[in-house]
């Protein structure tokens, strides 16, 4: 794999999803003998007098404790915030975000908006965390993945000014098309194409491009209009096309081809509400095995079990839970700094790979993106400073909204809040010119800067594999579950099948050990 | 324009909504002068003494009343159905649907299910029907109208087994992609793209259509997975890509193409519970304005005014009513069987187009395609017959919903009511094995079968277009108004802005007589 290829996919997961990257990659000519990573199949009953301490409530580790209580163990989960959820965290108005150097702010959205600070979109294909949404009740709409009608700003492109995806996305393909029909017509291609496929190719690429009957590209109604047709006589006038040398543009491509990745394509969901209606949802099941407010001080072995230390974050002291397996869902950026019985390799594993260090802001205003640009959901993209804006897909029509800018890593993280505030602003009035003023009460989430979290995921390489490797097998009494221990990295999905995958080998240790 | 272009443009507007053909037609090159079909601005009282009838309430109809009525004037509505809102009509368990030929079909939907038998989508970009829907309150949600889960079927292709849109789509941009990275390579397009743009285009194409470092397509996680990526060392498999001469089939077209026009780009939205909470909130503003069951038999001229004379369905007793002007918004293939006063020039034009014929067919069952194809709205396309499937956006993951098979008008409409289940049955099998025989409770509307309608509007064509601008001026006291006399015909969007246009013109006229 060349290194722009490379870089490209890494490009993409920066500017959408934590996992789109992972996906891409994986996806790209691995082809290793293969079984999916599905649910085992525990027997009732089967886990009866083992004692399982589960680290972390997110749903990597809820998912496990659920599944395993299913199956009769007896399970703790302990859990260091005051909330269930983990990277699944929505905030909401009298909510505090805290960041461990200390700063803090408060949400005052009004009632009923929202922010999923974490994962905010759920592909048609997650179908085991579908299938928990379906079994626990939690109902699910449409997230507006892809909005024909959203743009793409680059202030080396076309002037600054922002461009509609459906004249980028359009035009491309026309020029594309055009290139092509006069290739074949050349006879350029006729080792590729057969003399029948010719004819039906340049018949094929007239529809594809919209071309004229002369196969050239001059426009077409599908990027738009300027002014829309009506009634009579008013035929409406279309976009003029967008020059190819501006479409070649690198800083396009994240528009034009984001939500074409496997993991972003519609339809995609959300639950009604809020991502963490689904942590909520398995907690609520769990009810008193979570143990919220545990700080988890030291990870000891004892005999052929774990003993884990924690303190309670109110009362300040110090207890200790006894278990027969552990399953470490703690990030390894946080666990590396816990004191452990890990195995040295293990230890070195977990202080291998980077991690993630995403951010996402979000603003509560008026609704100008669906009132004067009609705008519904989706995802608009800039180049400078590299983020997204993203539309609410929920509550359309509604008066308030919740718009996100998801991004900027390196130019708006690194400030202070207030700063932070003023640069997505600007940023979104570069799509929306005079309008980010109306955005008031911000919330930053810089994820490396949440305690417990200190980022939003490891990030491993081809240079790090082993490390990936090594933390999807046991070590003794310890197993570990993560979504970035996946090749759904980054994604809900990606925590379930792990626990899957560590309740598997969970499974077998206790059935070795009965023997 | 080709008869190649002109019949896939109308291919397009067979396979979807019935605009589709008229706008894309109407883009493609026509640039005259131009100015937008705007609410002209009444003034205040400006209608004043003036009453004006109108007949039919559909949405052009209600529009003008509306909006007549704001400036003063006196309006009467004039309504042949027990119902309003015209085609834009949705049916419910209970509604009765009844043909012309006397046959009738109770619709025995269960609670909360609905079926749109006429619009069933608003483009973002329609603002006067969405400004309507703010200013009535009628919340609108999401219409997924692009699914790249969806299928597309056709049995002369890849041995008759759907595809999902996602491998078409995808697969076809690779193959596009690496003949045209192969064309560029080989300097076959020197004469149109310059040294630097050279690379830069063997860059884009690399990421456009997935290419691997040699720049040839060898398939592409974005067309998606035989066998989805997991935990530990699951990689997943991809699908193998589906060879261009597959692709090149014009069958695949449709599927490829359609959610491209610009009237059929995503986001799109839907009246929560049913496209008649529309003109339902028209007609409770419009009150006693519009009387229904009321069938207009005799459309004459007295003096500089109207006579309409009708018959109450019920009472089956004649009535008249006299106006200063009438906005006539009766389909014209009902209309011109109707005794007028129309100059003869108008009455050749209410003879002279055809009328669209579409079917729409309805079943209500257990939501399959959710459920154990991961399928969430959108549409899927078949062949044979030539139709497609529309799945339901609302109240996803609830346990039954409606799917409708739209299209098949060749296949399926000519057949007695019994048959046309079984082979629009036949048709979902096509996709989903097995699974139709659990769709039950059908309702077809043939729209050429439904009084006072007669098909689903006007199709006028280039022998036809001086009846299309004939209608859109005045005759004495007569005005005409309907969606198929704008250039956003098949859409309520049409509906409106031709009400606009023949208020325009109706307070031109008042202007004249009040000197």
């Amino acid at each position: 794999m060349s290194m722009t290829r490379r870089d490209w996919i890494m490009g993409v997961g920066l500017a959408g999803g934590f996992g789109a990257a992972q996906i891409a990659l994986q996806g790209l000519g691995l082809e290793t003998a293969h079984a999916e990573t599905r649910l085992p199949a525990l027997a009732p009953g089967s886990g009866a007098g083992r004692h399982v301490v589960i680290l972390g409530a997110g749903i990597a580790g809820m998912t496990a404790a659920h599944e395993l209580r299913r199956a009769g163990y007896h399970c703790t989960v302990l859990e260091a915030r005051d909330r269930v959820g983990g990277k699944s965290w929505t905030i909401r108005g009298g909510d505090e975000v805290r960041f461990t150097d200390g700063r803090t702010q408060a949400c005052r959205f009004d009632e009923g908006q929202y922010f999923n600070a974490g994962p905010g979109r759920i592909p048609s294909h997650h179908t085991a965390l579908i299938g928990y949404c379906r079994a626990f009740g939690v109902p699910l709409e449409v997230e507006i993945n892809s909005n024909h009608n959203a743009a793409v700003q680059d202030n080396a492109v076309y002037d600054g000014k922002p461009m509609t995806l459906r004249r980028v996305w359009t035009d491309t393909r026309g020029h594309v098309s055009e290139l092509l029909a006069k290739s074949v017509n050349q006879h350029a291609l006729d080792q590729s194409i057969t003399a029948e496929d010719r004819s039906r190719m340049i018949d094929f690429l007239r529809q594809y491009g919209d071309l004229s009957p002369e196969l050239l590209y001059k426009g077409s109604p599908r990027a738009g209009y300027v002014s829309l047709p009506g009634a009579a006589d008013d035929a409406g006038v279309i976009e003029q096309p967008l020059p190819m040398d501006v479409l070649l543009d690198a800083g396009m491509w994240h528009g034009i081809m984001f939500d074409e990745l496997f993991v972003m394509q519609t339809t995609m969901l959300q639950p009604v509400g809020g991502m963490d209606r689904i942590a909520k949802a398995f907690a609520h099941r769990l009810g008193g095995a979570i143990r919220t407010g545990c700080i988890v001080t030291r990870i000891a072995r004892t005999g052929a079990g774990v003993t884990i230390s924690y303190t309670n974050e109110k009362s300040r002291r110090t207890h200790a839970v006894e278990a027969d397996l552990c399953l470490c869902t703690i990030p390894l950026a946080v666990l590396s700094n816990i004191p452990s019985d890990f195995s040295p390799d293990v230890k070195r594993a977990i202080a291998a790979p980077g991690s993630h260090m995403r951010q996402k802001m979000a603003f509560q205003g008026p609704r100008f993106w669906e009132r004067d640009y009609h705008v519904y959901g989706g995802i608009s993209y800039l180049k400078s400073p590299d983020a997204v804006i993203w539309h609410p897909s929920g509550d359309l029509m509604s008066d308030q909204g919740v718009l996100v800018l998801y991004g900027g890593e390196k130019e708006i993280s690194p400030q202070p809040l207030d700063r932070q505030a003023d640069l997505a602003r600007a940023a979104i009035d570069a799509i929306y010119p005079g309008h980010a003023a109306s955005l008031t009460r911000p919330v930053s989430v810089t994820w490396g800067n949440i305690p417990y979290s200190l980022g939003t995921g490891a990030v491993f390489t081809p240079a790090t594999q082993w490390a990936y490797e090594r933390l999807n097998k046991p070590d003794g009494p310890f197993f570990f579950a993560a979504d970035y221990l996946t090749n759904v990295n980054g994604w809900q999905e990606g925590a379930i099948r792990s626990a899957y995958h560590a309740i598997a080998a969970m499974a077998g240790s206790a059935a070795t050990a009965a023997l």
